[in-house]
């Protein structure tokens, strides 16, 4: 039967998983206890696990192939952002029931995408049943040239910041995503299925890091709000990021929203999921980086420079005058 | 207050984990998004993730330094079976609630403890709240020269198979921690402590790890029961592992418990938890094997050896006839 249940962590790997790993020697079929990984000589590995479960970072009835793009985009864009080219991943999978084939097809189906857009393999992992939600835990890999990552902390006095794609469609995408259509008024005529997709496929700039490794002197991804990871990445670097409010960037579905009701300018700046990336630019780089952008047709917005003062970030009006938010961002925890 | 609950993920990072990464540059004081590692040049890297959570893999009221080092022991098991040297690790906590400073810093101890038994240090990871049990999701690096990672499959007809240490004190344990005492009548003397302690805290044979990479064709750590990772060992080398039933090494307390009941032979063989190495080695090199290990103090047992014939694995009792068992080993699927 199609959707007969799987009721082997074997079966799952072979008919599903090994496939993922396919091309790459290191991850041995998936049949090992361990992968191995040859690093590239010169390069530092680049590491970072971010887990997602049902319920908290995607809704348990999400399309599995969703789910399963979100799992890695969400720990890719890290690797973006700290200029790092991806080299594979651990995927440590719990299900609280075992999956029909069905949706283990559909997951397996929307990882390979995402690799496929990502440009990295399957390494290994686990796969077990325990109660709770359904979750995914990966680990990414990434490379750049020895000592060369690009830090949370890097900005300097007199840099300019610059975000990539649009602000707050993630946010949208949520909202419209959790509420019945007609339960709240969006204006007519914006895009609800792109917004949506936007929330459940987010699509970190991977062209864009190799300008980030060469031209930024530092970045991170933005997961938790624009404010608040601007805060972390001020805080981190000693630097105050002022950023205009004027100059962030929207999409035009997110402009249609905020000329109906300006108020959720708020929510679109501090709402998370973006996973588009804050990066600082010395003035002497910034024509190269704008270049280097529109080259590889990523989107950038110069939105503020970093500053002398209390380390953080600030919103400021049209009057200079410094936004306060009613909550600073999205905090898991 | 002492138990008052953390509710702050950058307290529990600042407080309790980032002293874990101090000395391990890469780590930036778990201040950034990810973690950086310098290769050793001309080596590999070895990976493996395996997740632990409450109620599956530890009891939820097992002490907090336990729950920790088990969860960076069943990661190093792997390492060592495989000839790697142990570099790092990234940590994925789930909390369902706040956990206190007191339970906090027992965790913390506890990997400190393992940290230091198993020469590594943490790299990075993540901590969020989510329904569910406690899980600690670790994900360890180690290196071995190029190329030379010690496969499960690598064991050739005519090889001898050793284990380390002893087997079944482990799942002797897990009974004695899961039952009250007097619920099951014990041979008067064994070692009730020392058991439940090689349950909770599961010593991986950190010190055999050059001796496996420069002697072994094939191994394995065992963490499913000997009988059902022989049998994989077997499978993926495409031989039958003939293991004699007399030669399986038994700890003193667990051989006072077979002379009280016989039958629970089936249970130390196929019991969990053992996270010692199953290993083969070429005759030519059995010597040399042997000597390493005396050097390193290490206890290993042959206890068979690899046949032609169907591949997996076999227990042969005295008469050469193979054990039928009830149940191969733990599936945590």
């Amino acid at each position: 039967m199609h959707d007969e249940p799987l009721q082997s962590e074997m079966a799952i790997i072979r008919e599903f998983l090994a496939p993922l790993a396919a091309g790459e020697p290191g991850a041995f079929g998936l049949a090992d206890d361990c992968a191995a990984l040859t690093p590239t000589a010169g390069c530092d590995l680049v590491l970072k696990t971010d887990p997602v479960a049902a319920g908290v970072h995607f809704f348990p009835d999400d399309a599995a192939a969703d789910i399963a793009w979100k799992a890695l985009a969400v720990n890719v864009s890290d690797l973006v952002a700290k200029g790092a080219k991806p080299r594979g991943y651990l995927m440590a999978l719990s299900f609280p029931e075992p999956p029909t084939r069905e949706w283990m097809a559909a997951f397996a189906s929307g990882l390979g995408e995402a690799q496929q857009a990502f440009g990295l393999r399957l390494l290994g992992g686990d796969t077990d049943r325990r109660p709770g939600p359904l979750s995914v835990s990966i680990t990414v890999l990434g490379e750049v040239p020895a000592g060369r990552m690009v830090r949370r902390g890097g900005a300097r006095v007199g840099e300019r910041l610059f975000v990539t794609g649009s602000i707050g469609d993630a946010w949208l995408g949520l909202q419209l995503r959790a509420t019945s259509p007609g339960s709240r008024a969006w204006p007519k005529g914006i895009g609800r299925k792109r917004l949506i997709g936007r929330y459940l496929r987010p699509a970190p700039p991977l062209a864009l890091a190799p300008a980030i490794l060469a031209m930024a002197s530092g970045a991170m991804d933005l997961s938790d709000g624009l404010v608040k990871d601007a805060e972390r990445m001020g805080r981190a670097g000693g630097v105050r990021l002022e950023i205009a409010a004027g100059l962030v960037p929207f999409s035009e579905d997110a402009r249609k929203v905020l000329t109906a009701d300006p108020r959720l300018y708020d929510e679109l700046v501090t709402g998370g999921d973006d996973y588009q990336v804050l990066a600082a630019v010395a003035p002497v780089q910034v024509a190269a980086f704008l270049a280097a952008a529109g080259a590889v047709d990523v989107q950038v917005t110069e939105i503020g420079v970093a500053c002398a003062g209390t380390p953080g970030a600030v919103v400021l009006d049209a009057n200079g005058q410094p936004l306060a938010f009613a909550r600073a961002g999205y905090d898991h925890f």
